[in-house]
């Protein structure tokens, strides 16, 4: 049961910042057997698809060979949230706080050289932000036999949707008693969580604070 | 092509740790239209057997109760390691280093209350383990109402195996040098990532390093 309040699957923006953010996701395949597969994979988000690589011979390439339908998720835990923050006496309350990103599609095998190369490039801009080689490009001899050899997978989006759970159930007096405890924990990620819980809030902006 | 090196799945004292120590993983199954399904869930592994739970009125728990046949995998992602520390010029050595646990099996919603309060305490003991709530048992009032909503559900698994990928791959020389300009770098996790190259190493005593 997907809940609404949980929903931020409309907004675009959070999601692909999210997407450029984290560097790894697990993707869904139906293998030959009939039984699910999953695998986590570096990947990039790019012009509204999701590229990620691997061997040629691989298990993976023949999985989805025999079925393109897949499914990819990525998700970040930010916090747990322990029971006693809501209620000195059950476990009941105790909880996660998460950004999960879902997209669901067909996969293809990239066979054109230079959307290869831009993909992998993409993905070593975003992993690898400092540089220090040379650009991948279709049309550097030295790149060129690998680029052949390896297997660039394009999923191909035709459904994304996004769950944020920060909390946004509870009552607004609830909200700031848990955030107050998370920023006296003070746990890594502890106080960019109090942020987002007042972020995504029912009615809270949706926008950024400002920082401390 | 899962390349023999990087499997620990012999290990089953450092898969259960891992386990022990991951807050999270993914659950794949095969939905009612033969799509894959994919998703992230917090979980504890106990007596062999793999427990999380859910709603009752979900679509997992659907999902589920169509095709009984789940994978679940847990992953974490050490390091990336830049292509420049292998080679100078091109961007080909660019990887990850990581531990990934795959679990495979069916799924069996758990209706007796003893087995769901002790998966769900084991799950606070795992999550909470500072306590600060009465235990879940199945015979205390307090729980009873909240234990019967619930859906708890044991994934049996039948096959476990792990890809710990940490430069096994490489010569001695190359992964001392990586191993260094980690240490040098000094991210979070980077000490931590060269410690395990040398201990996963295929000259390595598979022992943990003794403290610096």
């Amino acid at each position: 049961m997907r809940r609404k309040e949980f929903d931020q699957s409309h907004d675009q923006a959070e999601l692909e910042a999210f997407l450029q953010e984290m560097s790894f996701g697990f993707l869904a395949s139906v293998r030959p057997d009939g039984t699910p597969g999953i695998t986590p994979l570096n990947f990039v988000y790019r012009n509204g698809s999701l590229y990620f690589h691997g061997s040629r011979a691989g298990e993976k390439i023949k999985s989805l060979k025999a079925n393109e339908q897949v499914s990819f998720c990525v998700a970040r835990e930010y916090a747990l949230i322990p029971s006693y923050f809501e209620d000195p006496e059950l476990a009941c309350p105790a909880t996660a706080y998460f950004k999960s990103v879902l997209l669901r599609g067909t996969a293809s095998l990239v066979e054109n050289l230079e959307e290869k190369a831009d993909a992998l490039q993409a993905m070593m801009a975003k992993l690898q932000p400092e540089g220090g080689h040379e650009p991948i490009r279709a049309d550097d001899a030295r790149y060129r036999g690998n680029l052949k050899g390896v297997a660039v997978i394009r999923l191909n989006v035709e459904h994304i949707s996004a769950k944020f759970k920060f909390g946004q159930n509870l009552t607004e007096p609830k909200r700031e008693a848990v955030a107050g405890q998370l920023e006296r924990r003070g746990c890594p990620f502890d106080h960019e969580t109090a942020a987002l819980m007042r972020r995504y809030a029912p009615d809270g902006d949706g926008q950024p604070q400002p920082a401390e």
